[in-house]
């Protein structure tokens, strides 16, 4: 079972921007080193910007290049069956701990029957015992949300596959309802602002695209999350976040990295997602700055 | 420049959730006779659940079987751009008049600058004066809407390229803005419960998933837009098309086309899809007897 501090890790391209599996590398080590674990092709990797082969080719390279893949939690679930199934099956194939399964989500409104057939197919499909599912549960992004219901009627259906779920609705409620439905269930909330209390009612750590720049802290409150300067490390991880969130997320990561880093190349993003420019970047960086904060290099 | 009647042409399955292109052809060729031309791969089409390499082999299948390319409008538009890229090079070189591309639909609320960069990257990538391009603006299932200022600026930019929208918005006040900004603009609404409308302000026709099974009728009104009777057709179509919509469209249309042609195989979707039970499809069969309507064999 996965647990800890994972980072949806960010995916640098190249000019002409193909991915640049040499920088990926390099931050995931990093990462690793901060005691970060890597979700890989989450939605702050742009995953579903990359095709099924720029997916393949990146995990192949993480794999490769010696990063642990039994830690690994790659994020799977596409649009189409077919693309869901052999991303799967090659995350299994490489090792790797966990995926993080979106449903397919272009089709709005469908029901519970057809969300549970679409992740029980996948899971018959890949057929394959090492397989751990933790499921995506996005419902601003993703405008497909996954009932507590649904949750339920797929652990039971599979109670050794579907063992988690990442929580990135920011609904606390929502989280806390699955935590108390299903003990044992991994439920990992998708910002580390929600860390202190998810740890307090028996979560598995966080998802979180601030742990790309900021992971030494808050696997530093998931370590210690029990000790008296706990609440403090919460605020002081949520001040951060805060500066953050007032920029486009994705982007405004990237530019720090590419800041702290002096490594413009970080900055690339495929559309349709745009970098951010010269004012915002300056804006960002004074927000960071009255926060107190630095990306440590 | 496509112009018409057009069906998101539905895309039968096997039992093992396969694409069937034999009774994809024959559909398609059926359509034809019907007076209706071909729009692969939309909405309808459940393009969205196919992969890459299902679209292209679907394509070469038609169009190996001789059904005529340069009338087909093709769905190439996916959440990353070297797969739209690919799908629409590929329609290109496979003589295909027209390509019918969503925005990248995962990313919520992103700017016009990134939409317009993502639509300028496929174009400039394909790199091809055959080329040209129908956006598909489709805001209650993309939950990803283009803006009347987002399209001028792609026809500025692209004038011989972007030359058309289908507007699955429902909204004739949307529909009645892109034909008076952009004369010559090749404007379909996603419904032929607003081609009289859309005809006598200059729009290019229908692409309308009921044509899958009501093509010869629409076609009629299409053909006959000025004729006393124009009014009362379309109130027909009214009627047929508010039947289907009391159930979920694209299994019911597929339900009625199992039952016209004694086809069970018809009735199969892909999740996250469910296909009608037995009680659902004797309600639709109830609610289009109850319109008079019958698919013509």
């Amino acid at each position: 079972m996965l647990k800890g501090v994972y980072a949806p890790v960010l995916t640098p391209f190249h000019a002409d921007l193909s991915p640049d599996a040499a920088r990926l590398v390099a931050h995931g080590r990093w990462l690793l080193a901060q005691g970060c674990g890597l979700a890989l092709f989450g939605t702050t990797s742009e995953a579903t910007s990359l095709s099924v082969e720029e997916r393949e080719e990146l995990l192949d390279a993480l794999v490769d290049a010696g990063l642990d893949s039994a830690g690994m939690m790659v994020g799977t679930g596409c649009c189409a069956l077919p693309d869901t199934v052999r991303l799967t099956a090659h995350a299994v194939r490489r090792g790797c701990g966990g995926v993080l399964m979106l449903p397919p989500f272009y089709y709005k409104g469908v029901g519970d029957d057809g969300l549970f057939r679409a992740f029980a197919e996948v899971i018959e499909r890949v057929g394959d015992s090492r397989l751990r599912v933790y499921l995506y549960h996005f419902p601003r992004m993703s405008a497909v949300p996954l009932s507590l219901a649904l949750v339920e009627r797929l652990v039971k259906a599979y109670p050794r596959t579907v063992v988690g779920l990442k929580d990135s609705s920011g609904d606390w409620a929502n989280t806390e309802a699955l935590l108390k439905a299903l003990p044992g269930f991994a439920v990992f909330p998708g910002s580390e602002t929600l860390l202190l209390p998810a740890m307090r009612a028996g979560g598995a750590g966080c998802i979180s695209a601030t742990a790309n720049v900021n992971a030494a802290a808050i696997r530093q409150l998931y370590a210690n999350w029990q000790a008296p300067e706990a609440e403090a490390m919460q605020e002081r991880l949520i001040a951060t976040r805060r500066a953050f969130e007032g920029h486009p997320m994705i982007a405004a990561l990237k530019a720090a990295l590419a800041d702290a880093r002096d490594d413009h190349a970080w900055r690339t993003v495929r559309p349709p997602l745009t970098a951010l420019d010269a004012a915002e970047s300056a804006a960002l960086a004074a927000d960071l700055e009255a926060v107190g904060f630095r990306i440590p290099v």
